[in-house]
């Protein structure tokens, strides 16, 4: 037991290192996207390439293999749950995994998604989508190699899904899409007019904005000894260190729709932020899976950040913020505004109910790119078309359709279908956690958070990779994936707003 | 030749990881001083260990002895300023001197840098050394530990005084200090009552003082597609790229003379900014020597960023930015104020006159520290009795005094002298180029600033570390370090503005 201390010690200091070149990659592609002038990206993309490469070398050293091999025993005479025995089992699927790639794949696709984001930013702001075709091929050429790697496989999908969901076929995605798409569609064609959002824009200062975003958030329990909150043109969450938590947002000056945004990253943020202190610099130290992150950006964004007792609260002191354009608003209608449902072309503008469709088409577009029936020069035309079909509206050009998400140039496919395994992750939680905490909104009317805060720190975020996402969606909220409980949750909310709209009375 | 190229080839994609490796260090760094929320420290201080550990690792590995073994051939084939020759010669100059040290002590070396800037920003905050104390005493146990490996040597700080700059004995820098000294301190002794300077004062808004600095420095050749500009506690300037430079600065809401930091920091950037690009990734790209690089930064500083000439053209947007303060203030006595000549306690504040006399006795302290004959616990009483001795001022605390300069917690002994030694070499140059150039008055007062950027880049800036200190400065000012312009570059400066205080006439 001391030998194989002594030998899970080395391990500890190898998975240091390998930890702390990737939380400097994430710092990288932080500063990336919010600080560096424009003139850096060629360098920025080889040193993330080089780090890439140097932590892939590291991650599958086989001396890291004979460590695992070794502290086999070691790792079943711990708990499985022990930190341990989760480290060293974490580890191993992380290293077998990781080993079948080339450290030259991995560092190119580093380079590759660097250079393919700064291409997406220039075609965005020259409206030219074809700025962004080759950074597309070269991705959709990386791609199809990474996922030769990986052979055998049912289904080539299989394997970039399992980077963000561990052993998640895209059969089991499927049928849940399937599900969500029908029961969607049906309850998107269920109503008529869309209520009156119009307060929600006019001139909102994006300064006034970001102060207002940092005082809800303060209140939920963010603070600058471990967070921050920059500006970007893709929102995103990013954990340089569980003490060390980085959101970013986009803010408009004609809309107050951004400030959703920070709730949304928040999410992220809190997940990471109550990892257990222990897993820092270990494999374990993020969350479950992208779904498992996504249930916790999407539940304070959507469930908390768009519930009226949540505003009831804070309400009063965004009218003060905004006297000019809220003074004459009431709560009720700036919480209706914020809860309409009506089919849009922008994803992250998207209402809860239309949002899954969104995210079904563009799961549906990247096995169809994958599989080549679609290729770049046909994407944008493809894309606009699979918006008309299930959403019934059409982009007004490239920037409102194919190039509105960062996903496509900086990270890999496979990570959209989380976003709706997010939705359905978030509301079973939520279920549960009502269960278990009684009623909230009368916490939340008092700006009291803390409760909800607690109860997903302790059921969920402090296991941090400990369980794979069947076995903490079974402890955490009782059962197995399901999608009825989100259909559910909309139809309800959707027959609050819109009575009558869903049919059920 | 075509395998030595082969070789060569190869040796460049070593260099670029550790260059790679050593910008991404850099960022870090930036960021830990500017971004980073207080929680991330201890994080940072393991990623900037590990990372530094590997670029260690990787610049000493001996397969990069055996190729620049094998190279000697090609670099005798080509021209000592080739790229190719210089740099297989730099770069076995680094490595030699670089495998003598142990990677965990590198690494150990930076994570007590990390950590001890951490603990200066701490004793800062409270007023309190001691909290710093033991940060510093292991910063000299470390130091020791560096200095003894490199044994032989003349004198243990040689060792030291050679990472900054290359082959420069101590013998040498007392002998340029003593002349200087000597020097200085008759000139300090010689003026009675100082100038005026209370229109520096007053209320000065940060914001508008930023937005004035970068409009000053976008004349001087600052761009946003290269540059950026951002709040630290210390100034300093880096390079994540020669594309990507980032410049800090502190301004105070009191006064206005935070500028000046803004424009020291625009000469080290500027450097950088201009080595050839060719030099991309390899040890060539960066400047010659500290000595150099404060050349620069010295240069822009006081000799631009103090002529009259300069504030006929930029003056009259500074009183626009601030008219309740400046309105009534003739350009003629901003200038005066400007070139106070009044011996105070902050070496950055300090101005041209007294400031080499700060630097000197840093140099003494630290090379009493190194021997032993100061102590940690005794240093801010020395630190204080030395700036008596030398100054005639006493600082008001710690923070006036011994916790003034980020110096000791994160970089290593040795730097402080090449302060000076940059005085010196500004003078040696602005001497040669006003030959070149002639008259740059009258450029200055219309707000060109091009051909003094281009006369810097095309004799200094471009070569990078292509040349040695001593044959850089003997090619780009037409002799050896001479401490005599500088002396008299002072005397000229301190008797137009204060007539007959010199004793000249």
């Amino acid at each position: 037991m001391s030998s194989a201390g002594g030998r899970f010690d080395e391990l500890l200091e190898r998975l240091g290192a390998v930890s702390d070149l990737e939380r400097a990659l994430f710092l990288l592609g932080w500063d990336e996207e919010t600080k560096m002038p424009r003139g850096g990206a060629v360098a920025r993309a080889e040193q993330r390439a080089t780090l890439a490469r140097i932590a892939h070398e590291l991650g599958t050293a086989p001396e890291l293999g004979e460590l695992l091999e070794e502290l086999r025993g070691f790792e079943t005479e711990n708990a499985p749950e022990s930190f341990e025995a989760s480290v060293i089992r974490v580890t191993r699927r992380d290293y077998e995994k990781e080993r079948r790639i080339p450290s030259a794949l991995r560092a190119e696709m580093t380079r590759a998604a660097s250079l393919g984001y700064r291409g997406w930013l220039e075609a965005r702001e020259a409206r030219d989508y074809e700025l962004f075709r080759p950074h597309l091929e070269r991705r959709i050429e990386l791609t199809r190699q990474y996922v030769a790697c990986h052979e055998p496989y049912e289904d080539p999908y299989d394997v970039l899904l399992d980077d963000h969901e561990p052993n998640m076929r895209t059969v089991e995605v499927e049928a849940v899409f399937d599900r969500l798409r029908d029961g969607l569609v049906r309850l998107v064609a269920g109503f008529g007019e869309p209520v009156d959002d119009s307060c929600l824009y006019g001139d909102f200062p994006p300064e006034r904005q970001r102060a207002f975003a940092r005082e809800m958030l303060a209140r939920w329990g963010m603070d600058d000894d471990a967070w921050r909150l920059d500006d970007t043109v893709h929102p995103f969450a990013t954990s340089i260190a569980h003490t060390d938590i980085r959101l970013t947002t986009r803010l408009f000056p004609d809309n107050v729709t951004g400030i959703l945004s920070c709730l949304h990253e928040f999410g992220h943020g809190l997940y990471e932020r109550q990892v257990d202190p222990r897993y820092f610099r270990t494999p374990l130290a993020s969350g479950a899976s992208s779904a498992f992150h996504e249930s916790q950006s999407r539940l304070w964004e959507n469930v908390v950040g768009r519930a009226l007792s949540t505003w009831q609260f804070f309400y009063p002191r965004l009218q003060e913020m905004f006297p000019e354009r809220l003074a004459n608003v009431p709560v009720e209608e700036f919480h209706r505004a914020l809860n309409r449902v009506a089919p849009s072309t922008v994803r992250v503008e998207a209402d809860e109910v239309t949002y899954s469709l969104h995210v079904i088409l563009r799961f549906e577009l990247e096995r169809e790119m994958l599989a080549g029936a679609v290729t770049p020069a046909d994407l944008p035309e493809a894309f606009d078309a699979k918006v008309r079909d299930y959403l019934g509206v059409v982009p007004a050009d490239v920037v409102d359709g194919v190039l509105q998400d960062v996903h496509w140039s900086d990270s890999s496919f496979g990570y959209f279908p989380t976003y709706a395994l997010g939705n359905v992750i978030s509301i079973q939680l939520w279920d549960r956690l009502s269960q278990d905490l009684g009623d909230l909104d009368s916490e939340f009317e008092r700006g009291e958070f803390g409760s909800l805060r607690e109860w997903l720190g302790e059921n969920v975020h402090r296991w941090g990779r400990t369980f794979e996402p069947p076995e903490l969606l079974e402890r955490a909220a009782g059962g197995p994936l399901d999608p009825e409980p989100y259909l559910r949750y909309l139809e309800e909310k959707v027959e609050k707003l819109y009575p009558g709209a869903t049919g059920r009375r």
